[in-house]
């Protein structure tokens, strides 16, 4: 159960220091997404209960490392550590959590402490692309599925795989749909950031494009521009949009199709994360993939 | 040898990433103690080379997090990572060494893994002590172990347990030969920035206390002096010091016998670590710790 995740969180940060607790206790929890797969792919026992407090550590710590990175002041709304504390506490906090969760991980299958591991290497790797990437406009598509894959898709789909170990399910199937889950759930927060507004998103909206973030919308819109267009779109590169430019960009992300496109690949990815886990016959998992591909956009 | 365990870090670096790998590069090597440890204890196979590599990377992503907490511009005489491209990238290449050298680790035996995550758990936990007893003069004596153990003693000790591991030899024996060169290691730095000049040092003398830091040998100083002297004391913490307090600090420090008291107990220390391997007549091993102890202050 969730509950316990929380608590067998709780317990294992404040085993190592009690300053580290009393921060810890003012994180904000987020969705727990990651704990939830593994609770439903592996079935509520105590090994997945663990395994689900020390990925969501995993997960906590490496959002900690992303806002001190970010320089990015809320998390989920509400002030991040490095705002309300400074950027050293959140490097802290991070380690601490980090390193925790490693401990944990070790009494587990070698099969798990490998997949979590490695996953965790190129999430680290996935943080250096963030920045690199965010330095000029980044128009490879190529480079841009290998950063979220990195930055977002690779833990769920270690996750996945390492829940169905647990469960001695198919860890290839399970795998390739916590990957395609993950990488569609990251199109779908792009073109989210495109398409809805700034109360929906509980963020500015078009935010990603001035925060140096090039996006697959950005990537298949700027192949359908004529010149002069794809100029007015670099100059709008990283700068606070006019209300005039942002009306422009968001009519071109719609009439080019590149909105669209962007939608089409992540409902593409979506139905080949139905496809892995179909003989499963598994409703709640398949629920997860359609609800995130059949939304409004 | 310590060639080739350089050449895995570099490997191991460059599997990641090319970026992170460049900046790596840049990082100064330092002494690679904890590598000719295991190499002494283990002996000279591919194994101790491994796990010499994974020590080393996780004692670099340390001092990088180290560097930013402590808000350090040099390390090793040469600017840190932090000063010469920002706190992001040395936090960024830190998780990287970390979570690398934890993937790696993942090939070893489970005692090998539970020791060096352990460490590693309560090394970030130390970390967070450092800052806590930095903000106002500490004076208790049992606080200031507990910190040098979690800031320096634990990954030295996990580090000297875990080769004697892999050599089949006495895993207590070395942990405790580890632990305690470790302690008498930091102590006896702890003196040289009292005992020592700028130039022995590579870094300004008595820095330490104006860091924040208050060593062993201010401890006990300040159990030694008449109220009016610990009321100067205390008025000089986090201060920069005139050359007439420097002087009345060093002649307090050698009159009062604190330096001595300290010097005896790394002393101390020192013998006990000679004691726990007397059973194995390494000399090696016996040199580090007796040129660590018998030098002059």
């Amino acid at each position: 159960m969730l509950e316990n995740v929380e608590s067998l969180m709780h317990r294992y940060v404040g085993e190592v220091d009690a300053y580290a607790l009393r921060l810890y206790d003012q994180v904000p929890r987020g969705k727990r997404l990651r704990a939830k797969l593994i609770l439903r792919i592996a079935g509520e026992s105590e090994a997945a209960e663990r395994l689900a407090a020390i990925v969501e550590l995993i997960h906590a710590a490496s959002l900690l490392h992303d806002d001190v990175i970010d320089e990015a002041t809320t998390r989920r709304g509400i002030p991040s550590v490095n705002a309300t504390h400074d950027s050293k506490t959140a490097v802290m906090l991070g380690d601490i959590l980090y390193s925790k969760a490693y401990f944990e991980l070790s009494d587990f299958a070698p099969f798990i402490i490998r997949k979590i591991s490695d996953a965790v290497a190129l999430l680290s790797a996935g943080e250096l692309l963030d920045v690199e990437y965010s330095r000029e406009l980044q128009l490879d598509e190529e480079k841009y599925f290998d950063m979220i894959y990195k930055k977002t898709a690779v833990l769920i789909e270690a996750t996945a795989a390492s829940a169905a170990y647990l469960a001695g399910k198919d860890t290839d199937a399970f795998g390739l749909y916590g990957k395609n889950l993950g990488l569609a759930f990251q199109i779908i927060d792009d073109v989210l950031d495109i398409t809805a507004d700034a109360k929906t998103l509980g963020k500015p909206a078009l935010a990603d494009f001035k925060e140096g973030k090039t996006t697959l919308p950005y990537i298949y819109l700027h192949d359908t521009l004529s010149e002069a267009d794809q100029q007015r779109l670099r100059s709008l590169y990283k700068k606070e949009l006019s209300t005039g430019d942002s009306k422009w960009l968001k009519q071109k992300m719609q009439e080019s199709g590149a909105v669209m496109r962007a939608i089409t690949l992540a409902q593409k990815l979506g139905r080949e994360a139905l496809d892995a886990i179909a003989g499963e016959s598994d409703p709640d998992l398949e629920r997860v993939i359609t609800d995130m591909i059949e939304r409004e956009f």
